[in-house]
């Protein structure tokens, strides 16, 4: 509940104060452009109706006052009164002091370790998550949170991790089809289609835009060795900020250059760091492959002895056991991982047996629509 | 052909000196992680067999010379010796001047305007580029420099807009289907459903990662008005700097959101700029859409107005008509559009006809791989 409001800035500016003394500020132009009225907005779809052209550049607040514990505004030229719930205004308040941290973590995103993490280790069951909304809520907030869980109970059948995908969202097709195979081959176009151990990595780092998510089902794996990791690269990157600031600012100041060409018709490149910031220094994405690493050509030369530096230092970080999270899939199990933030790995494996797992990509906008829509359902129904 | 190499720097650096008297020098551990031997890549897939962790840290050169043409370098300690093909140094050669210009345009990306482009919008015809690669080569090559292009001669039926995709790429599945149809809808769940005119725009910014590339294909175009237009937003955001380096600034320094929630299951939110740059001031991505900007809650308070000058002025560049090309689809046309980059806009229309279009997204990353796949093949059929 508001309690007070003035107009400051000839009217440029409003001052709110709440019930319990929070304060802020906000523009006239701002509180123009974002009018929850059905003529600025589209009752039915929210969209907005309007564009910046339809504001005038003088528009100022006229008048204010507090009415029933919310904002009412009459806009001046266009002598238009809108109304502001208080908690919308709240919500969305920019008045407000903000971090200077070079890759801050956001709001909602645990960094882990082994020892946080190792025993911990989010699951669910596929039939569950199917049918209780809560479980599956449960499940995709794991993956908001800690970038992966894993998921119980797949019919071990080939294509049944694309199930999975059909809870909260679309495969990413790609030249390797909706879903791969990953077992050892004769003559594999990638590594990973071989028996051999695979660094923490991400994938397909050499596409852009980079597949968001990443699930890997287990069909089969009765072989010794074949275990699979996980390293949290949001907290691999923050430990290496912490004993080496400049280490972290070059990974992030450069792109890196990615590449495959496993067959005649793909030719597959992109030009991205290994430690993406946004332009307000938020922590957005991790990239680190060491099979499809193209040569760095956009670093300095002066800067490449650092750089190098930085990025052996930034992988003896990533092989840490003290980052690394270790489950064996078995059959009817899967794991999905955050792509642009969680690494994942497997052991060299051998024996007589098989490991017969399948991989697919999809996208992290429908996981986190799904889960917004869940939580907003739940949150209406509870009230 | 080189002609000359010295070892410098006890061994970490070597200086390249070609015929043509071009000089670059490298450094040792980039060299070794970049070595192409079949021992450090796959020759079957060309990626990476070792990381960089199998490479010793005080990697150096013990003996480097000039072998017909190419260099010959014996690392120490792993006392291994590896030849880097002259041309393949001079292509990824780092040690060069670089533009400091904030939002640069990236080699072989063409802005254009009204003036350069209104006559000489690229297109082919459908049946050509599906049987000629030359014709296929030379329409995706004018989306990778001018971020559009139109297909004729597309069948009038529905979903055959899908079959441009199949030419290079895979569809980007979405909450909107494989693909979606764009006419007047009673009760629309999204303004493009309507006959309203719409702003230039990107489509689904508010969905990350966003589509990077959208199609629009005509069955039916009978109305008055309802004409198609692009604009170049690099030009423009590049003609906004020109003008007001400062406005260009803001909108690249702090995210903006964009949010859709059409129907109560989806809940599309995302936090990125209006005109994104990479770490080292490419011009990476513009997005624009006045419908589904949701309130600046990253600008701080004191950059605000200044923010929603930049804001409003960069809307009226993008409405300005030296940027904009217009044509008017007929049945069994489409256009593409480089949704990083090239802003679509349609004209409001009316009348007693029909407007039948059908809209999908897919990704730069299998356009850009499949015609850079076609330039090898051509190039090698060539020598």
């Amino acid at each position: 509940m508001l309690k007070n409001v003035s107009v400051t800035d000839d009217g440029r500016t409003v001052e709110l104060v709440w019930n319990d003394d929070h304060r802020a500020r906000f523009h006239a132009v701002w509180l123009r452009d974002n009018a929850l009225d059905d003529k600025t907005r589209s009752p039915g779809n929210g969209q907005r109706l309007i564009t910046i052209l339809d504001i005038p550049a003088d528009t100022n607040i006229a008048q204010a006052a507090v009415v029933n514990g919310d904002l009412s505004v009459r806009f001046a030229p266009e002598n238009k009164t809108v109304s502001f719930p208080s908690a919308w205004l709240r919500a969305n308040a920019y008045d407000r002091a903000r971090t200077a941290e070079l890759g801050w973590i956001g709001e909602g995103v645990a960094p882990w370790d082994k020892q946080t993490m190792q025993n911990s280790v989010p699951r669910s069951s596929y039939t569950a998550a199917t049918h209780d909304p809560a479980v599956l809520k449960g499940w995709l907030s794991a993956v908001r949170t800690y970038g992966f869980a894993v998921m119980d109970g797949l019919p071990t059948e080939s294509g049944s991790l694309c199930r999975i995908v059909d809870l909260f969202g679309y495969v990413r097709e790609t030249n390797y089809g909706r879903w791969f195979e990953v077992r050892a081959e004769v003559n594999p176009n990638n590594l990973a289609f071989t028996n051999l151990g695979l660094q923490a990595h991400t994938d397909n780092p050499y596409r852009d835009p980079v597949p968001t998510l990443q699930i890997l089902a287990c069909l089969e794996n009765t072989v010794e060795g074949g275990e699979s990791s996980v390293v949290d690269g949001f907290a691999v990157a923050k430990a290496l900020q912490r004993e080496n600031p400049e280490a972290f600012r070059l990974l992030s100041s450069w792109p890196a250059r990615f590449e495959y060409a496993g067959t005649s018709d793909v030719r597959l490149r992109s030009k991205r760091p290994m430690i993406e910031l946004g332009p307000d220094g938020q922590m957005l994405a991790i990239r680190f492959n060491n099979r499809s690493l193209a040569p760095a050509v956009d670093v300095p030369f002066e800067d490449m002895p650092a750089y190098y530096a930085a990025y052996r230092r930034f992988a003896e970080l990533i092989e840490d056991p003290r980052f690394e999270v270790t489950f064996k899939l078995e059959p009817g199990q899967a794991f999905i991982v955050d792509n642009t933030r969680v690494m994942h790995a497997r052991k060299e494996f051998s024996g007589t047996g098989k490991r017969w797992l399948q991989g697919c990509y999809t996208d992290k906008d429908g996981l986190l629509s799904t889960l917004a829509a869940i939580e907003e359902t739940r949150k209406e129904a509870a009230e």
